[in-house]
Parts: C-alpha cells; structure tokens; sequence
C-alpha cells in the first residue's frame, strides 16, 4: 500500500477501505509516514470529508493506536460527558459529581447500598483561545493533581464515582500527532476529523455512553447551528456504530455559560451551583446534561426522573459531598468549597462601565474569551502560562436592563500590561439597544435521543 | 505572514496576493517552510485552483527562485517548443535543426548573412512512466553530452543556432523541490500546478517566444481535450502575461507519434524525417511546429510561409547539416546521421502478430508507452536506468487494413523478463474492428494565435 495512491483516491473522493485509513493511521503513530503525505491526506479530508464508514474506521484506527482503558471489571455504567468547547462553560465540574453522586446514593430507583450504579471516568483538556479548560480550572484549586496515572485514576474512579483527569500519553496517540499537524495546516476545521478527534479519546475512557454537549453561536467552535448539528450527528453515528449510547445536545454559546469567566471564578460559580445558588442558564444546562446521563447510564427510565435526582442531589449537598471527596482523592485542597475565598483572588478589580442607557442585546462571546486570555486568565499557545485568578465577573447578561455608568463586567486582573488592550476589547463585546432581544433557548435541539437508551 | 493562514485562505477559496505566494515560494526554495505546510498548501490549490494573477505571481516566484538565462546580448528572436508530453513524440529533435537552419539561413526573407534571426535554446526533460524523455533519446547517440553548463549552452547555441540541453540545477529549484513534494502528494494533477512548473522553467530559458504542445487523447496526461485546452489556455494567458508571445496547439496523442517508440528507434525516425522521408503524422506535426516558431520569431510573417521555409529546410538538407553540428558541438557521434545502423540496436526483435482480420480501430497509447518501458526504453522510478536500443516498431496505425497473423508491431528488446507480460498487454492494446474508423486530426486547435505574432 503506497500512502500517495490513499491520498489521491480521498483527492477524488472515493471512499478508502478500513485497511486504507489503518495504514495512514498506523503511519502516523509509528511515525513511518512523512508529515506531508499525511497533510495533504488532512487536506483531502477537508475538501471531500469521509463517509460514515470511514468516519468509524478512523476513530477506531486512532483509539487503537494506543491503550483502551478497560473498566468492564465495574459493575456500573461508565457515562461521560464531552463539550466542544465554549466561554464560561464549567458544566463538567458541576455534573461529575452531581452523577457521581446520583449514582452512589438511593435515588428514585434503589441501587444496592455502596454499590454503584453509574460512574464518571472523566479525561479533559486544557483551554486554548477564547476556550477554557476544565483542567486549568481543576489546577485553580491548591493541590488538585489531574496528572494521575492510570491506575490511580481507576482508584479514585472506585472510591468517589467520579475522577477528572488529563489526557494521558498512552491514550490515542495518533489523535496527539495528527491534532499537532492540523493544528499547522489549518486542517482542523473538518467535523470529520473533529469527529474522530473528540471520539477516539472518548471511547477509550472505557465508558458505556457519552452525553454531547455541542456548543453554537458566537462563542462556540460551530458558529452556524447546522454546522453543530452536522457535527453532532456525525458524533452519534460514530459513537453509535461503536455499540455506545450516545446523545447530543446542541446547546447555545451565544453569550457566555453563567457569569464568571476565568480559572478560579470558574471554580467559584461551581461551588455556588453545587450549594444550590448560581446563574440560572449554568444551573438549567448542568440539570439537562446530568439527566441525560443519568438516563442513559439507566440510573432513571425518564428524563424527568433524571432531572429530579440532579435537582435532588445538589439540593440534598450530596453532590458538593461527591465533589469535596474527588478533590481530596486528588490531593486538592477542598476546604475552598467551604471558603471560597482561599482560591486564587486577583489583586485588582477594573469595572467596565455601559456607555449607553438600554438593554443588552448580544455580547460577542469570543470576544470575552479572548479578552479572559489576554488579562492571563487563557493560553494563546498551548505553552504559555496561566494566571488562575484572572478573568471576568459578567454582571449583565442578553436580555437585561443597563443604565449607562452601571457596571456591566468586573475585570479580575493581577498583570496590568493588556488591561487598556482588554477593556477597549470588551467595551467592543456588549451591544446595547432599547429593546430586549427575544430570549433564546440554551438547549435547541437533541440528537440521537431516539433509541438512546 | 504565517504559512497557516495562507493555506487557510487558499482552503477557503480566496485569493493569495503576490507577497503571500511569494512567501511559499521562497520557503520552498530555501527549506524555511516545512514540507507539511506546503503539501497542504497544494492540495488546497488542486481543490481551489488558482485565480490568474496568482497563476502569473506562482510561476515568477519559481521563475526567479533561481537564475534565469539572458541571451538578450543575441541580436535574434529565442524560440521554444515545449510538449506536455506523449509516446513516441521526437518533435523537438526535428524542430531544433529545422528551425536553426530556417534562422541563419537565407530563406523566403532575407536575413544578414552569418547573422541568425531565430535560435532555439532549448532545455529538455528526461522520460517517466509512459512517456518519453528527449534528453533519454539524445543520449542513444554515443558522446552526446546534454549537461552542458551554462556557459557551454551559450556557446552551442551561438555558434548551432540551438543547443539541446537537460535541466540545470540553478534553473527555478522551486519546481524542483515542488515537483519532487507534489509527486508523492497527488497533487501532480493540477493544471494550474503544471502551467507555473513548465513556464518557469521555459521563461527562465531566456526565450521570447514559446510554442506549446498539448496533447490530449489516451497517451495524453490530459486525456480528455476540455482539459488540455484549459491547461493550453492558462500557459498562454500566463506566458502572454510575463511579456512573451506563445501559441498552444491541441495536438493529437490518441496513437503513438510516428511509427517508433524507444529511444534509439526515435532517433532513427528523426533522421528519416530529415532526411525528407518518415511517417507523414511526424512529419505534419514538425512542420506545424517549426512553421509557428518562425512565425512567432518574426522570422516569416505567415504560417504558410513557415510551414514553406520548414519544407525547405528538410527538402535542402540544411536541417539535417543543423542537426550534424550541434550533434558535434555536444560532443556526439555524428556518423548516425549517414549510417543509423551505428545507434545501439537490440539483440532480438519479435513481431507482434495481428489476431484477426480488419482495421486498427484504436492503439491504447498509454499502453504502448508502458510496454516501452517494460522492455527498458523508459522509467518507472527517475532513478531507473534505460535501454537505448528497446522499444516499438509499429507497423501498422489506426485506419491500416490488416490481416490475421500479419505483424502488427516489431518488439525489439535484449532482457527477455518482461517480454511475455509486455506481449500480452501490447496484444490487449490493438483493436481490430470491421470498418476503419474517422480520421482524427492531428492539430485540434490553437489557442492564442490571436495576437500572437
């Protein structure tokens, strides 16, 4: 097999064989191919995108191309949760452990006592761009190791329910190498290779199903909304073909998710969703998200059932019990759930000021991303350092009032040195009008329910 | 300015402006880009195409990537021909000589005696895969040196009125380092990506004026005649661009050019030609060719009085006394002209026999040149070595009358291993049928005579 015969037949968009994609992977793992046949390969891809059979073919090759953690030894349903990737989005700390703990406690269907019924083996990634990272958020807490081995990440999977950690060199390494080579080829945008990206290192968490969150609007990866729809399909049918549950959720990332945008802020709205307070729209998306994990875990036979237990898991404190238990089991220092102010602070406070009397009708969500990474609180490059305490407290949101001189955002900042660069940035990010914008609904549409569980 | 981008824009459909291919060219040249980067970059070009403007910035990027040649101290027009390649196609060793003798000769204008009018500096390639090279076939005569310097070619070309040459390692590396990338990355195959690769190396040639040849039909890179008149049209606009006159002709390559195939067996066809003899398909061919080189070199003011001089240069003898003195210029054995049998012959030659009686119908021209070179008298690797004596006589063409267990085609070859496998496919590339199909013409069209003179 000669990879120039593979990359012109993608070139002419025929369909390659699963043999075909296992050598291109294969090449590309072992490092036997050059970088630029498989470039050009990527860019083939791009223009003629994959069948669904070669969609399934390439992530299978690229889970395979390293270990597949097997957690068959648990006698409960591995359910995770994936999002694409938006600004202020701190669901996955607030729904491992609130599954975490649906899935320990007797909720509305018994589970044997300390058996579990559904747990959370969570691998995350870091924040690049306008995006954050759920690992840079877990890192604002002293302490918190998401660099556990394997085996300690199998423990403490066992012991609390729930386990959030990094990806790992032995899982899809072909996903690390051809990532790096889109990444300077501008071969990323493909929903095909996105697909077998996101799903490859999914499957090989070892879990039984996966909730999607699929981000659209200004903020998110897929501005256009057919666009997230076309990618999620593709991510089910994947995931599906593979003999897993799997839902999507396409949810709106318009404006950002809650109102604090930063690594220790983050932290901070979590701790208030898990004692009962916080944004509304976070609060509204963590309960849809656990529901449907909880359902197709088969903890619940309902989506309504499902909601009821997130509801009643944070109302009861069982899942900040669940999240203070993770965060000791990976070394962190959890007494900030009880004092939140022991988390990283930054020394000043800037408030950005509405020049206009009205209503906010949009705020340009990449924008507040990439004004976040600039006050240090988000990484241009995937090297550079981050400082946990910056970020911003949004104190309006689409839809509300604002007299001009209010406050519309609190700027958490230490490093002065872009602060002028970032306020004339934000005051560019919220669009005031006289009347409200008619309000949009965070989840617009779900796919694959039908059958999912 | 960052190759990603560029590639981007490219992907996306847009236009790159003059510094932006100048960047990737450069990059090529000097190996500060990686080849990653420019493998995604041409995939994106075959996907996109090129707008006219960056056809024209491509090919003088890779134009000045290295030297180019000035003669402008010749006080004569500098004309080339250059042919997108075919089988059995030894135009340009009758249109040097002949277009030579029509430049110094006195002929149907008067030109200062000693004084030429039109010289051919003509730098030649090498055969690959189906196709044959001119340089391959110069070196079946013993001596013949086609990797003169460049100071030497000036020297031949003053003293011959051409000189006959291969590529020189300071002409356009850029085409050489894409070339060598765009082989193992599928991406050969695009027309805008063929025109910048041969009009940089023939406007670095220091030319004029340029005749193409672009063959279409089953022996054609381009086989289908909508694409060879697209590629005809691109080299034409991007010539005429650059300042240089440039005609194409669509010419024929639906059967072998000529009646012999092979390297020696070409030059001896050569000499039939100029000696006034030869197939009249090569003949017809020449004539055209050489009739619009002088035309395009002011040296007639009419096609007919081109194809007139070129007659009278074959029916004069003076084409085959130019051929005589740049032969002895480049250091060959010149005695071939009076007696062929001094060409390398092959030990063993096996006649192809006819299975039925009727008319050729069709010869399957790709097939003829692989089986060329299955016998040695061409390349499946650049590195492979060749067999001056192998190759095809064919004894009968498309339209002949011939009948069951008549000879068809004489194999001359020395290594019998490939000879049963290149029978059966000679066998399988004859078509017999009832009735003789409708002749075909061999100039198709011409692009670009508007204006051309």
């Amino acid at each position: 097999m000669r990879a120039v015969d593979l990359i012109r037949k993608k070139r002419d968009g025929a369909e390659l064989s699963r043999e075909e994609i296992q050598f291109l992977v294969d090449g590309a793992t072992r490092g036997t191919l050059p970088d630029y046949q498989l470039a050009a390969w990527l860019m083939a891809v791009i223009w003629r995108g994959l069948t669904p059979a070669e969609s399934a073919a390439l992530t299978e090759a690229m889970l395979h191309s390293g270990k597949v953690i097997d957690f068959s030894d648990f006698p409960c349903a591995k359910v995770d949760k994936h999002s694409t990737g938006g600004v202020g989005d701190k669901t996955s700390l607030v729904i491992a452990p609130v599954v975490a703990a649906g899935g320990s406690a007797g909720g509305m269907q018994t589970s044997a006592k300390g058996q579990r019924s559904i747990c959370v083996p969570m691998i995350s990634g870091r924040g690049l761009g306008h995006t954050g990272g759920t690992l840079d958020k877990l890192e604002s807490i002293a302490g918190f190791n998401v660099n556990l081995s394997l085996a300690e990440f199998r423990d403490v999977l066992e012991k609390c329910g729930c386990a959030l950690i990094g990806q790992t060199p032995e899982i899809a390494p072909a996903d690390k190498k051809l990532y790096a080579l889109r990444d300077v080829t501008a071969t990323v945008e493909s929903p095909f290779l996105i697909c077998a990206s996101i799903m490859s290192k999914k499957m090989a968490e070892g879990i039984d199903a996966l909730v999607l969150d699929v981000k659209t609007g200004s903020g998110a990866f897929m501005k256009n909304p057919a666009d997230a729809e076309f990618l999620a399909g593709l991510m089910v049918e994947t995931g599906k073909r593979m003999g897993k549950k799997v839902v999507a959720l396409i949810t709106d990332m318009d404006q950002p998710l809650g109102r604090k945008v930063g690594n220790a802020l983050e932290i901070e709205e979590v701790i208030e969703i898990l004692n009962g307070g916080g944004p509304p729209d976070l609060r509204e998306l963590c309960d849809e998200l656990a529901a449907w994990m909880f359902l197709l875990g088969g903890r619940v036979s309902t989506l309504t059932e499902g909601k009821q237990l997130a509801v009643e898991m944070i109302a009861t404190g069982r899942a900040l019990d669940a999240f203070r238990e993770v965060i000791r089991a990976q070394g962190g220092d959890a007494s900030v759930l009880d004092d939140p102010s022991r988390l990283p602070r930054a020394k000043h406070v800037e408030p950005l000021k509405a020049s206009a009397s009205g209503y906010i009708t949009a705020i340009r969500c990449e924008q507040i991303g990439i004004a976040s990474m600039m006050l240090g609180g988000g990484r241009e490059k995937i090297t550079d350092a981050i400082d946990p305490a910056a970020g911003l407290v949004l104190k309006k949101k689409v839809g509300d009032r604002v007299e001009a001189g209010e406050t519309i955002c609190d700027v958490h900042y230490n490093a002065a040195a872009r602060l002028p660069d970032t306020l004339s940035l934000l005051a560019k990010s919220f669009e005031i009008g006289s009347e409200a914008p008619p309000a949009r609904s965070l989840v617009q549409k779900i796919i694959g329910a039908e059958g999912a569980t």
